[in-house]
């Protein structure tokens, strides 16, 4: 007898089949959609978000989740059951803090100070941006002060971070990424002491689009990805989207000039779409479905991309495909020179086209930068020096323009604050997955070198991805890695891949 | 003051904002959607479609209506407002009617059904699916007798036919497909008594897809559509759907072995998606934005198909250009070669296939069927006979199975009964405006010729499309014909048309 518990997964079947329509109709609107349709488009994305959160703050939501919960009292922690009224319960009680005006407004303020930092960025003019800016922080705060009193936030930015990193809070992110940067500054500065120069010419110039259109093909359907579950299409900003766990979008840009969007970001976006392709069916249609966070997310995408991507085996299992379909650039390319060129490390003014070390310094950045803001120790008007400054320290190099620099991402123009350290977040998971995995395949490496990845995804799905959004971050660490969240692993692996590349 | 006519406004937006992502979800089903997506989607759908249902048939949206009609009671018949009024009320009126468990029972039984359908269609066996087709039909009636009383339905197939010629009676299209039948079953005895035959191989084998896809979007491009507007994608069955008047999905599909497809089944959705597109913006987000009348929108199919497109103007125009791309099979062709073979005339089994004479046939025949079948002159069992006895006196065929007979459609199968006579109903309106505009454009011809469709378009524009669905169908006619339904045009069109090619 769980007749609440079948009517509240009905519900949340319905909330989640709406979340479902609208990815596609974002997903669409980047891929397909004619251009006239950008206006009648938003009106639709913005109808199904309203009903959809309608149907999220409801009290009848309330009352089922209460009665569910009464009925699943017995069940184990991690049952599904369990989860599904735990999980269901807790957005419920984010979602009704936060007044439907607000909301609104926060929607409202936000696309036009995009809209302003589009023109903002284009004249690298922060002046422009400023205002907008402001009124985004403002009312991030008011967001932010929702969340009086609920539990387990205790720092003004940690109701932030809570939307991207459920129960994470801002303490722990500042340790982790304070101890990321403390083994990431001295690691770049014995790189540039090395003296050693990576030519990376091999991956930039002359790749015919649709040869690399082609290989990301063949790079997806070589992974072990459900075969029926998938596409790509070309976007400006790739992203993946699971409008279901067997209906996944993989999105990617190419470009003539550069052939590692080619290969990495649609290794990337693959290893998010396989994330959201393991979880179990029985959690399919409820918010046990999607991993919500975006930690957790990330480090699928970087341990696809880094550290099976750029990875020795993986190149001597693919360069011969690259030959051939780039004969005229690759025809004589060794798998040296493509692992070296895959893993140069140099410090860069952009954080979308940084290799993966200096990647993690872009976004610390950000996350300190974030948390100067929300605690009063930054004036917006100074954000630009703020950036610049630490951009000199960090990465060593100058920001000529604020176009360049604070102007760069449309985070912050889009009204998102506790995004960035994620990506961060996600590296350093990867970092101690790689471990585990590392010592419980040991034929890995020859695995991979033959094109047999299928063992490493079964992995994943057995140790992480069955458990789908059951758990907050923090539980799902101790579940798959067994210890707390550390930096070790990861700045370990950097640390050896800069002893193999620059010799240090 | 019109604050519950904003409200209603507001309100109906939304219904339309949710009718217009499932139509996105269907249409990405069946052309973008990886396989495995199938089960998901359908549940995306039919979430959408039990919310959008839920907040057409409240008490609150009854109220708002009311409200709303008597803030706009001074207001001309035929202004927006009420317009809005009036068209919101007789949807929800209709709603209404059904019980949602009846609607449910229909949905559950007719997809069972057309999967019975299929298999039953692979092996001709009407055996099989008859008890589906019966099931079907019990809840039709049930359907049907929702509707006792509803203001102007009188027969018992009334209730159905308005759900896709809203207004329109049984006996009037009794009337007109009847007067319609009477004329072209001799004009078909002479065509088979006139000796004449036919060339049409230059429209068959070898037609390389890539150069007919080219050739299909060259078409379009080449109308007066709005050029931001639309996209051209393959699928099975050909359809074309409005994501917005903005935003309109072509679709087609293309064999090697046959042109036809790739020109006029083409031309005839863009028909569709052009009067989609013309409906003005004010009336975009509501009832009124999505012409409601299948026949009146199958007469803008059918005007740009058969009347633009099988005419001589028209393959003057595009003739040079076929001859380009398909130069093996056509680099000698001329253009009466090809319009000879695009009017060809000859009996054949299936609908789908049929020339644009015979095809009224097959329409009236299953019109004809339904009208038995609901009112109780034909047993379901002997349908198989009474379908081939009529091929047999209108088109002069036997049916060989009924696989090529009574099991050739998906409509019954689907529990779809009324919708088939708007087919040959869009024939009779294309012919009374095709005349409309001959009087009209003087120039018309020597136009199309020249490629310059944009006037006939503005016409169609002014005359038809700015209307968008504030008519009901008897209303239009007499707004836009300036008289009732009659066939005669269109029978005359089709005699003068015969007198050509075949002489008679």
């Amino acid at each position: 007898m769980a007749a609440s518990l079948d009517e509240l997964r009905e519900r949340l079947a319905e909330i989640n089949d709406l979340g479902r329509a609208r990815a596609l109709l974002a997903w669409d609107e980047r891929t397909q959609m004619p251009s006239a349709g950008i206006e009648p488009r938003a009106e639709q994305l913005a109808t199904l978000t309203r009903i959809r959160h309608e149907m999220l703050v409801s009290d009848e939501l309330g009352r089922l989740i209460d009665a569910a919960a009464a009925e699943v009292d017995s069940m184990p922690y991690d049952s599904d059951e369990a989860s599904l009224t735990r999980v269901a319960r807790r957005g419920w009680e984010k979602a009704r803090r936060v007044p439907a005006d607000l909301r609104a407004e926060i929607t409202r303020v936000s696309s036009l100070a995009e809209h302003a930092w589009e023109q903002a960025r284009a004249e690298s003019d922060f002046a422009a941006f400023l205002p907008h800016l402001a009124r985004n922080v403002e009312l991030r705060r008011r967001y932010a002060d929702c969340f009086a009193g609920f539990e387990g936030f205790e720092h003004e930015y940690d109701p932030l971070l809570d939307d991207f990193e459920p129960g994470m809070t801002t303490a722990e992110i500042s340790t982790v990424l304070g101890d990321l940067r403390d083994g990431i500054v001295p690691l770049l500065a014995a790189i540039a002491q090395s003296g050693v120069t990576v030519d990376a010419s091999s991956l930039y110039g002359g790749f015919p689009l649709e040869s690399q259109e082609a290989l990301a093909r063949e790079l997806i359907a070589d992974l072990p990805i459900q075969a029926d579950a998938w596409r790509l299409d070309a976007t400006v900003h790739p992203f993946a989207a699971a409008i279901s766990p067997a209906d996944l979008r993989i999105t990617t840009r190419f470009d003539p000039d550069y052939l590692g969007t080619a290969v990495w970001s649609v290794l990337h976006e693959a290893g998010h779409a396989m994330y959201e392709n393991g979880v179990p069916r029985p959690l399919w249609r409820s918010p046990l479905a999607s991993p919500s966070s975006l930690g957790f997310h990330e480090s699928q995408s970087r341990l696809w991309e880094n550290w099976v991507g750029r990875g020795r085996p993986y190149l001597e299992h693919v360069t011969p495909r690259l030959r051939e379909l780039f004969p005229d650039r690759l025809g004589a390319a060794d798998v040296e020179t493509i692992y070296r060129a895959a893993n140069k490390v140099e410090p860069s003014l952009i954080r979308v086209e940084a290799d993966q070390v200096t990647y993690n310094l872009h976004i610390i950045l950000r996350f300190e930068l974030e948390l100067d803001i929300f605690g009063g120790r930054v004036e917006l008007r100074e954000l630009p020096d703020a950036w610049n400054a630490r951009m000199r320290d960090y990465l060593g190099i100058e920001v000529p323009d604020d176009a360049h620099g604070v102007l760069q991402d449309v985070h912050w123009a889009g009204g998102v604050f506790g995004y960035f350290p994620t990506y961060a977040l996600g590296n350093v998971i990867a970092g101690q997955l790689w471990q585990r995995v590392a010592s419980e395949l040991p034929g890995l490496d020859d695995g991979i070198r033959r094109g047999e990845l299928a063992g490493l995804r079964d992995w994943l799905r057995e140790n992480l991805h069955r458990h789908g959004n059951k758990f907050m971050p923090k539980e799902l660490i101790e579940r798959v890695i067994r210890g707390p969240l550390d930096v070790q692993p990861y700045v370990g692996q950097l640390r050896a891949l800069a002893a193999d590349i620059y010799g240090i």
